[in-house]
């Protein structure tokens, strides 16, 4: 993988790497659909006005304009984004939100979906940050009310789904808004957003600087700041940080909410997905819709890749008139993990095409007959290629052997038929209608490189 | 399917109409795989001047520009279109030329990759018209040369593709351009592709004013109007087309070369997909890359919502200096098709969700043990929800119903367990280590009206 890109932040991938991605997606989709998402795609284009909520310009969006136009066309004028302007989606919450009120009279709430697209921002591109990038979300709304059972629900979902994968170790890391909250109004600081801005900065700046931001800009005392400080120093790995955070003495009933809400998620994890998920009191999630559980995931060993699993409950992201949608979701950045397995190497295919089984051509009016052969094998689920001309055997066996295909069919002329492996020459006698390969060959296998080591 | 689009020409699946959708799209990605066709996807995103080529505007193409930029970022400029600015692609052949030209040093030729991708035209929308939709593409692409024998296959694939779809019957119309444009030299009209543009819009204005074009703008004699006229009324089933040629009495190398590329074509057509190709003459493809074989696809009964799967040879689409990189493909119209099956209800889905099995809670303490049964459901590959709440039983069997969700599980105190099929209201006792639905009950199964009316 030592290509880039052509066009910086647009990464591409060779066939080869394609399939590592394809593996990815696939198992991510079975997950989903054993656990009963259902899957739905929204349009990759939405209203400028959908877009920037409160009118702000707050992600770097790209605008469309048909080339066809004249300038009149251009989606800002006058330094204003015009809100009837197409754009490309950022995410896929937002058009999940739109999509769900739009439909609402034609959906089954809770309604589970999964939603796995292409999403565009026209931020700097960086390591594990692209400009066009796939995202993998899985969301249960509700109309009205949403069990807080969900919220436990998705977060194992999601952790058996990247257990699945071909990547290292990861954590999901949790926290709660309510507690969150709920603990900075114990302590007499009102503006909890602020607050959440502050400790959002925590790994960035550390906690010396965030105490200062909370003194100077939200006029929080010593005390007050380094209370919030203490909250956000608590991690653990199994419930004990309820006791942690009574020990800080705060009182406040929505502490007491958001603690229960949490601790029915760790718990549940700690007996469902063992190792994988850890309370984190620092958690804080920039975006201001989540109004609970809030989760951001590493990959152990590669933190420095940022959160490859983010999201949250939102209680109000969508509405429509007085009917409210709450929601329960979380997104991949499957981008960002491919991106990551192929620069380290961190899993491969087992050949570049999908192919198993190459049929040879003796002759070139052969080749007839090599089509029934090869639709013999189709027909019980074999990938099967036919030699387009009557080369020596030698160039039909480097065809296949450049692109990894394992097996090499040759039918004599007295029809009978015998199958190379050409990994270990290996040649035996076959039918059309019965000889398959093993099926560790039949189709393209995706491992990871302890996999593979072990194997060898 | 009564629902419209919440901006125009943008289509939008609910649940059950995107089932059928993917059962389309996952049904070609396994034809496409058994005949040992690769994936790759390229970028949405092109340079307007790689998408613009000859700088003739002739797509309705989209362009980008981040709406943090200033009006300086529009992508025209004085009424013309910045080639370095970035547009979204329009098709998937001209990206998929670049990618060959990029990534020539890592593929292995002739290189053959399916891409499924979405695709953006700004056009008037129009039913079987969308500004976004999908097409699925398959391409062989060699390095120098490419034997004429993958133009035989790939209509053979195609046609296998199609024929596992869930739509009417189909004909793929195949021409040749080396035939057409030999037999227009042989007659004296050395235009070719003036010719090609007056009869491709034979359908649309009839052969009177057809002739009237071809003496008025390309100075040709009644007599050639009329024999360019008589070849394009050309239309068999089998390859007797060549005999009606012959009968012309037009004699030319080009021309015999193109006989001969299309019979072997309908030759191979004709054992291997009978009645489903037809040698059709009148085909010109408007687009000027075409070198040889070109393709449209109709649906029969459907021919007014236009080609469903085009395509042809190009054998000079993507060049990397001297080295010249032929190929031959076709591109499926997937929104089309669907948004036909979808209107006309030709098929549909068995349920809205994924979910074979919803396990019930007696009591809201149950969902822990709910949770173990569903999951060891779920390793067996049973799509499996639990219940979030312990409501009334009627309650979740609606729940259940509501979304087509055929089995209800049911966990009695004693530890036992029973499974109700909620159509029959048939319900036995059951292991969760062992029970399973019938096969045609595991998975969303996607049908035709005729299938459907069948089964009932």
């Amino acid at each position: 993988m030592a290509r880039t890109a052509s066009l910086s932040g647009f990464p591409e991938w060779l066939p080869e790497e394609r399939l590592v991605e394809l593996h990815v997606l696939d198992t991510l989709r079975r997950v989903f659909e054993l656990h009963g998402f259902g899957s739905i795609e929204t349009r990759a284009v939405e209203t400028v006005g959908q877009l920037l909520r409160k009118g702000e310009i707050d992600k770097e969006v790209y605008g469309l304009s048909r080339l066809q136009e004249d300038e009149g066309a251009n989606p800002v004028k006058g330094g204003k984004a015009d809100p009837h302007a197409l754009a490309l989606h950022f995410d896929l919450t937002v058009p999940f939100a739109r999509y769900v009120v739009e439909n609402a009279g034609y959906l089954a709430f809770p309604f589970r979906r999964y939603q796995i697209q292409k999403v565009w921002r026209g931020e700097r591109p960086q390591e594990g940050r692209a400009r066009e990038f796939t995202q993998a979300d899985i969301d249960v709304v509700g109309d009205g009310e949403l069990p807080f059972r969900y919220d436990v629900e998705i977060a194992l979902v999601i952790a058996e789904a990247l257990s699945a994968l071909p990547i290292p170790d990861f954590r999901l890391r949790i926290n709660n808004r309510k507690l969150a909250e709920g603990f900075y109004r114990g302590i007499g600081l009102e503006d909890t957003a602020g607050v959440l801005r502050s400790i959002d900065k925590l790994e960035k700046v550390g906690p010396a600087k965030v105490a200062e931001l909370l003194q100077e800009e939200l006029g929080a005392t010593d005390e007050q700041a380094q209370k919030a400080l203490q909250l956000a120093g608590i991690r653990t790995e199994d419930t004990s940080f309820v006791a942690q955070v009574r020990t800080l003495g705060v009182s406040n009933d929505l502490l007491d909410e958001g603690l229960n809400e949490l601790e029915q998620v760790i718990d549940a994890a700690v007996q469902r997905a063992p190792g994988k998920v850890v309370a984190d009191l620092s958690i804080a999630r920039g975006l201001d819709y989540y109004t609970g559980t809030v989760v951001e995931t590493v990959l152990v060993g590669h933190e420095q890749l940022g959160s490859i699993c983010s999201g949250g409950r939102y209680d109000a992201l969508a509405s429509k008139g007085n009917r409210k949608f709450p929601g329960v979701g979380l997104s991949i950045g499957v981008t960002r993990l491919v991106s990551r397995i192929l620069s380290q190497d961190l899993a491969k295919a087992s050949r570049s095409v999908p192919t198993a089984v190459l049929v040879a051509l003796a002759s070139d009016d052969s080749w007839d007959a090599a089509q029934d052969v090869a639709a013999q094998l189709r027909s019980r689920g074999i990938p099967t290629e036919v030699a387009a001309k009557a080369e020596k055997f030698g160039k039909q066996i480097k065809f296949a052997d450049r692109r990894g295909i394992p097996f090499v069919w040759f039918t004599d002329d007295d029809g009978t038929h015998q199958v190379k492996d050409i990994r270990s020459g290996e040649q035996v006698a076959a039918a059309p209608e019965t000889w398959a390969p093993p099926s560790e060959d039949l189709t393209v296998q995706v491992a990871t490189a302890a996999q593979v080591a072990t194997a060898v």
